[in-house]
């Protein structure tokens, strides 16, 4: 048998997924350690465990790093991991297993996942994790596209609102400050503040905090405040949705990510807010999808790469 | 001698070009008809003038379309030419000469055009033309890119400015309203209404219009307030680079289009405003050059993709 490991390295752990080419076989989870060497070292343990515990033929190890990660495989900039940044990850394993080792960026590692599970016919497939910031994939003619430096597909940054909320990363009205998980949370507490959202901090209490899980609650039970804060956050899903179809024009969107949990009360929005962009609407089909991905896409989508070529850093193909 | 022809259909005129693979053989112009029948009619008859006088083999034909092109080639939107909507005008090329006859966006052959004269080493290359409204195209491993339904690389429609100026497609604050020559005139008017634009309405004189072109030479006569305008025009520019920079992630950008005129003023003012955009900056050699392209881009483009190939219609490649 051979199996494929998946290492999908979080700020906080690392999840290590085993796959035979049809199914996962297992996982393992552990702390992420701080200290680089460690990290290493770390990676190597959970895969030897694995295919210990699996006893099959190790064919290929993927690994997803939350971060702009270089088409060398080096991390360039991780705000969650900065043990990870200039560490050629790969290169020990490399050494270690004889096997081919991919490093990409979690995002990609889950948009690659949700290719290949969830619309292995897309012709351009753009995935988008909403969670604490944006994440982003993009897969073209079956390839996961990485741009000319490995950075692609990271939608996250574009600026949105001019002059609005800053950003983490220095700039002003970046599409994460709005549109993420924590997008939603910030757009209830300026709701509350606003005085639009009295029911929301009933709920969340004295000293309660108004966040994104808390609007997803009172939505789901017909809150009208919760529901309008619902309705403005798809609205603002779908500002940079707009962006994303009018430059890749992707015949199937894929939301994923923590806010994914809100399921269909977040498609029918974010559809209704597209309808309102004649440019979205016209000539094309498009397939927007909630997939709650799930805790282990990212290290699903790196196990299913390790075998599989990202394009970017390939020769250009033949034309003509 | 193999011959291409590249025909550029443009609102008012069509413009075709005889290509031998290394230069430019010979170009000629007619008005563009209003009636269909007449148009593809018109087509074929320059394209037999162009063969007759270079006497050369004719090896293939290029459309450039001031629209939304289908993968099939049949225009579904196009604004300044609203004959050409449903009509497949290679059919009657492909029957009368029986070569390959290729039609596309005529900014995704000007971006051929300049992938292959200007920048043929670029992974990622993203051509805007900055004119009337913005053209884009995008070209990936030495391809074009066209997605799922032939519409890729269209920016003019991304939302910059939330509740911004109302767009001829029916959005508001498109990046083509701020961002294109007549965004450029635009701004310069609404500089002249708030009271910035003082020595702009001077130099338009009385019933004088305030536009691009009295900006660029405003400004190249040192002019305060036409330099405050043109960058603020920048500052414009720079904020779609920013979404196609972190989605595409693309080593050259070239501008084109008439505002292309500006040459240096304008690159050195795009990228000192890319400058204050961490997440443009961080990790990235990223060239963005101002082309003039010229009147004859899309023609050019449009003999050149007509030996060649496009993606996005392809058969997925071959993975692993």
């Amino acid at each position: 048998m051979q199996l494929s490991i998946g290492l999908d390295i979080g700020g906080t752990k690392i999840l290590a997924l085993a796959h035979d080419g049809t199914r996962v076989l297992g996982t393992s989870e552990v702390p992420t350690p701080r200290d680089a060497g460690r990290l290493a070292e770390t990676l190597s343990e959970l895969t030897a465990a694995l295919v210990d515990e699996h006893r099959g033929t190790l064919g290929g190890i993927g690994i997803g790093i939350p971060g702009f990660v270089g088409l060398d495989g080096v991390a360039r900039q991780a705000p969650n991991l900065p043990a990870a940044i200039g560490l050629d990850l790969g290169e020990g394993l490399r050494d270690r297993f004889g096997v081919p080792v991919v490093v990409d960026n979690d995002a990609n590692c889950a948009a690659w996942a949700a290719f290949r599970q969830d619309a292995p016919d897309a012709a351009a497939l753009v995935a988008v994790t909403l969670g604490t910031g944006i994440g982003g994939g993009i897969v073209i003619n079956g390839r996961l596209f990485r741009g000319a430096h490995g950075f692609a597909g990271e939608p996250g940054h574009m600026v949105v609102a001019t002059g609005g909320w800053t950003c983490p990363c220095g700039q002003l009205g970046c599409w994460e400050m709005y549109a993420s998980g924590n997008g939603l949370g910030r757009l209830a507490r300026a709701a509350v503040a606003e005085g639009r959202g009295a029911s929301l901090a009933a709920a969340a209490g004295e000293g309660g905090v108004v966040d994104g899980p808390l609007v997803g609650r009172l939505a789901g039970d017909g809150d009208p405040e919760a529901l309008a804060v619902l309705d403005e956050y798809a609205g603002w899903v779908a500002v940079g949705l707009v962006a994303l179809v009018n430059i890749v024009d992707p015949d199937v969107v894929v939301l994923g990510g923590g806010v994914a949990a809100l399921g269909d009360a977040l498609r029918v929005r974010v559809n209704s807010a597209l309808g309102s962009y004649p440019t979205v609407r016209s000539g094309r089909s498009l397939d927007v999808r909630i997939v709650s991905l799930g805790p282990e896409a990212g290290a699903l989508g790196a196990a299913l790469l390790a075998s599989e070529t990202a394009f970017g850093a390939d020769p250009p193909p033949p034309v003509g």
